[in-house]
């Protein structure tokens, strides 16, 4: 009986036992949906690895031989070619995205006329004319597509004069000049660098010069050699004697048709690039006494002022230079290819990569490798998204943006159409224009807050040393808060096609590439730059044999792409935001606070906002530190996510500076100060002790308003948000 | 040995059902989490029929018979009690809200000088002086806090010459009258109406005037009617013969000292307001010609030009009127008192309901109406919080501004400091100022989105008929899409605080009170507008005698805030803008499309902008109807209720109105141009064809320019995200 019994109880409890395994896992729980795992999911560091793994150097390279096949210059055909490129590759049934289509603009342009090329001659008894096209060394650079060397946005027109030497025609070199010479009525020859391209135009015409010419020195992009019989392409990387870099004379970037109003910093006076062969034999002609010695480049001869014009010894004695510029602006369609990953859990949340798809003329660095990096990364998710295994939470965009040689048109316009979704939507831009200046190093600029995710990254991207080790070694800062750690650069410019989304959109932003060794060499960039020399013989010879740079740009760029897209909490850092507004208040401490006080501007408003942002960022971090986030409502991560992605939206201010439009981010607006610190400040500041007015100071005033007011508006939205 | 087996199979069945019941019940399913019934959680209707049921009208008196104790003029002693009136509120541990405190803004405001009143005088034989405070009939208007009569923002001086009438004061009545008479050196008397009160002094100075003096005419105000000897209060609520109305006569909003810079929009020559008694004698003694009829307001006299100066049969003859103007400028600090009500899921999404404290004189109806009623909804609110029984799914946020009267300040240095924060967080902004003008009718203004959850508001709330049928009945138009409905107005103004959360932040927002009967009265306004005569008397026997129309006010208002803070899905509807979008664009079609023709400027990228607005509205409104919300992904109704919430941002331009400081709106920007279309583009036309300059036809294109790419970049956040 007691045996029956204790076998009635066992039963029992085992048919107990059962159903409660029944009914605990056989029961469908209608208060577990589907969707409650993958709403936690964090990034998943497996795939990541899968990514890196895939990533592969012979598909970068065959890229960039497609891509380069012929010149492809913004709204020719070629360009044109590349878009297919891009739609066929992203709308692969194997390897694609999820939908890739052509966005177009009509937009403002300016050419060279092919039928009646532009001209730069000295007349005298002896003629000589300047080479109008670049001396060819390979079938490439004998395509009939490759455009004259030409200043975009030069106006048109026919100008004589007395030849002088701008040096970089800096407003402070033609007020030098200006001094022992009448510059009424004569042409600077000025080289690049020092000044903007139509920078050297427009500082030209106040003192009376009627047209530019620009070159590149050989000091400033040959660490000084000259000679194509064996020091220059294709004996190395080094700029032919006739190579020129072209671009964009314009001085502010997006289309100048939108928003509506036409440019005032397009050159008034006719501009044209030439050789360093065809500048060596003009400056070495030049007469009138030595210029200093700041101004004296590679050439073998002593850089003069000239006379104005040639010395009487000269071939050219008494003779002018004349420019005929053919230059024609016209309107044309440009597009941009766009593709898209939909994001599984926050498809309105947008991680976006870009880089422009147009360039100079064969284009193979510029930028043509960071578009071959681009296809590598779409191959490679694109594979895992058609392949099942791998979907983002957020949604990533892709854009091959038209005409950024032009002005960053086509990003540009992009930003402007879509100005409302983007600016509420987008967690970050990661721009990979040049994708390798030089197979040396990583080079990263960005938002502070994104320092983090780019370290993690490169420490995960390994050859030998890791791609962390190697910036840390070749470039470095020592941060109160981390030690010493690799230089991150700020975005303060508008390079590539960022500007955009920092400045006018205020959207945290990262722009990478490899790049120089610079104790191995001064060229002011890779010297085919904006040349016909800039092709794939030259990318695979000389700037990355093997592809191993493009290739660790490609792993970086894309791990952190992924990590932006599938981390459940965003892998922003406010602190090291912090760290930063902390070195620029210090510098604008020891630089302006007694000037200040001496006018009864008191710095302390940004003092207190300073402190504050830093204190709001501890605790915000101290929040998410003491969150169990995967297991709290998705709403919070949302929360927490929103106050990361928004932050830099916060430091907008479209009033902040009048006279520049699409700059609204106080901290990063660019500044010709060269101060590392708050540019409107500092430029506010220099003005103010230049000219000493009070109408000036007053303006100082203003801007330390600004961004004070800035800061404490951003350090409020990382507050508890009730 | 059958019946054992029977009931041992019983009993395990019994038990592996028990099994069964525990395991489905009894143990915590880890992968059902606690907060998934309150993220899918919609409003609660028998709350909401709770609150209508306690909101109550003897609260809602003693309310304002407590906040009308005393003058409580901005930074006044009076304002400081009400602070802590509100403090005391919303900090009580039975019916007071999460948390409540005060913010402080330092604020450039204008106060006569008690010690040295302002002064105008007719100097002759006979002297005349005008009345330097009000008549009381009680007690309370004979209060020492009373403020004199005066324009704030006034210049202080001391101005003297021939007096002129000049009607309204507009720029066309200055223009007519210089016609006739030389203005220079002369004193202008105006009435209140058709110009701003800053406005009829800004559009004097370059005539020459000196001075201005305003008054309220019978006409506008007492239907008529100016004796107080039966005729107006304390006999009814007409305005007594001494009744002055005070206000700031700075003609833009915001403090003036940020953002850094001082308002155009301040009187550069002395004015001063009276009451009609005194403008009757200087009036029916002005010598000159008969002024054309639409001057002419109630008095038995005619109103003359001026001859400049009184008929020389008058006892004033030759004389000359003198103004001596003492005002005095003052930084002082302004509170406003914020309370909070913290959401449970969605904290960091804001419903923002707001009023301002501060009246010039005891201001029973402006503001202290709309303080009675946002007191009676903390009331009922806090104590369902306090109780346990409700926390609303999003935050509310409760403002009682300080120096609105001085020209919104409290609530735009609010929208300033926060900017960030609140464009990004906020649903929507409630105004309920003056709650109840005249007890007839509800009217409301609101973005368009807003008119269902305002209808649906209005149905519940009922004695008789319902606030909605009622207000039908008052004013109604024709919709194509529903027929005859209540008329709702546009926030295009900026009368009250809504102008800051509306113009500068681009927020969804609604102003609402109760109003008059028009076929009953033509008074501009309620009589005793910032008069000494705006009491608890006059509010409870004249305005609302029982207070039902406070009450009608608090319940619909509180009905739409708790829909707003806790409906799953946000209450708004994007066809109903469409449908207001289209109404403009086809006035604008009428009115502009031939002359905008002629000039070469196409309407149709307009056109395509609101059609496309129309079908993206259209779309979105399928897919939440073919959603079901409550079981899907919080994140997905979260990322419907973002597009919902952030439609109005889209609608920002910061660079559209360059001359409007804080206008950033294209829909609703104030307009000079009386015509119920863009507004940008409705001015620009109008000068544009009255100037004929191809320069002002170039604004019109940047005018339509701006509002197609706004309605465009807004249509574009209403398409599926990705």
């Amino acid at each position: 009986m007691i045996i029956k019994a204790v076998i009635g109880v066992l039963c029992a409890a085992v048919v107990l036992a059962i159903g409660i395994v029944i009914g605990h896992f056989g029961i469908n729980n209608s208060s577990a949906p589907s969707w409650l795992n993958d709403v936690a999911k964090d990034v998943d560091e497996s795939l990541i690895e899968k990514f890196l793994a895939e990533v592969d150097t012979i598909h970068i390279q065959e890229n960039l031989r497609e891509l380069t096949d012929v010149p492809h210059m913004a709204t020719t055909p070629g360009d044109e070619k590349t878009v297919q490129t891009m739609l066929r590759r992203w709308q692969d049934a194997d390897t694609g995205l999820d939908d890739a289509w052509r966005e177009e603009y009509n937009v403002y342009l300016s050419f060279p006329d092919p039928n009646n090329p532009n001209k730069v001659t000295v007349a005298n008894t002896v003629q000589h004319s300047i080479r109008e096209r670049e001396k060819a060394y390979t079938s490439d650079q004998d395509d009939p597509e490759v455009v004259q060397p030409y200043a975009a946005y030069s106006p048109a027109g026919h100008a004589k004069g007395k030849l002088v030497y701008a040096n970089q025609g800096k407003p402070s070199d033609y007020e030098q000049l200006s001094q022992t010479l009448n510059l009424t009525g004569t042409i600077a020859i000025t080289r690049y660098g020092g000044a903007g391209r139509g920078a050297k135009a427009i500082n030209a015409a106040p003192y009376g010069v009627v047209g530019v010419l620009v070159y590149t020195d050989p000091l400033d992009i040959n660490d000084g050699l000259m000679s194509d019989t064996n020091e220059t392409y294709p004996h190395s990387w080094y700029m032919p004697p006739s190579g020129v870099e072209r671009g964009s004379f314009n001085r502010d970037f997006g289309d100048l048709l939108t928003p509506f109003c036409l440019s005032l910093g397009i050159p008034p006076i006719p501009i044209q690039p030439i050789g360093f062969e065809d500048a060596y034999i003009l400056i070495c002609a030049l007469g009138g006494d030595a210029a200093p010695s700041e101004w004296q480049g590679a050439f073998n001869c002593t850089y003069n002022y000239g006379g104005p014009g040639f010395k009487p010894t000269s071939e050219f004695n008494n003779s002018d230079v004349k420019m005929d510029i053919y230059n024609k602006e016209v309107i044309k369609n440009s597009a941009n290819v766009m593709g898209v990953i939909r994001g599984s859990v926050e498809p309105d949340r947008y991680v976006i990569y870009g880089n422009h798809r147009d360039s100079w003329v064969h284009g193979a660095i510029d930028p043509s490798s960071g578009t071959s990096v681009m296809l590598e990364i779409t191959r490679v998710l694109g594979r895992m998204v058609k392949q099942g295994i791998w979907r983002p939470r957020r949604s990533i965009i892709f854009g091959s943006w038209g005409a950024e040689e032009f002005g960053l048109i086509g990003s540009a316009e992009y930003t402007e159409q879509y100005f409302a979704k983007l600016s509420e939507r987008t967690i970050a831009y990661i721009n990979v224009d040049i994708a390798v200046f030089a197979n040396a190093t990583l080079r990263a600029s960005a938002m502070p807050s994104l320092q983090n995710v780019i370290f993690k990254a490169s420490k995960e991207v390994k050859s030998s040393t890791s791609v962390y080790e190697a910036w840390k070694l070749h470039s470095n800062r020592t941060s109160p808060t981390h030690g010493v750690i690799p230089r991150l650069g700020y975005l303060t410019g508008a390079g590539s096609d960022y500007a955009a989304f920092v400045h006018y959109l205020g959207i945290s932003s990262i722009d990478m590439s490899y790049t120089y060794d610079r104790s191995k060499t001064n060229a002011r960039i890779y010297p085919a730059y904006h040349t016909a020399y800039d092709t794939f013989d030259y990318a695979s010879k000389y700037i990355d044999p093997g592809f191993v740079s493009h290739q660790a740009v490609a792993r970086t760029a894309g791990n952190i792409l992924i990590r932006l897209a599938d981390s459940l909490l965003l892998p922003f850092n406010c602190s090291d935001y912090a760290e930063i507004l902390e070195d620029y208040l210090n510098t604008a401490v020891t630089l302006y606070q007694q000037q200040l006080e001496a006018h009864k501007i008191s710095i302390e408003p940004l003092k207190r906002a300073v402190a504050m942002f830093r204190t709001n960022a501890q605790q915000l971090e101290k929040m998410i530190h003491n969150s169990d986030l995967a297991n709290e409502t998705p709403l919070k991560v949302r929360r927490i996510n929103d106050q990361l992605m928004l932050l830099d939206r916060a430091f907008l201010d479209p009033l902040a500076f009048p006279d520049k439009y699409a700059f609204r981010h106080v901290i990063w607006t660019s500044s010709s100060a060269g101060k590392a610190t708050f540019p409107g400040l500092a430029d506010a500041f220099a003005q103010a002790e230049s000219s000493g007015l009070d109408s000036d100071w007053d303006k100082v005033h203003y801007h330390l308003s600004v961004v004070s007011q800035a800061i404490e508006g951003a350090a409020s939205t990382l507050a508890d948000v009730i």
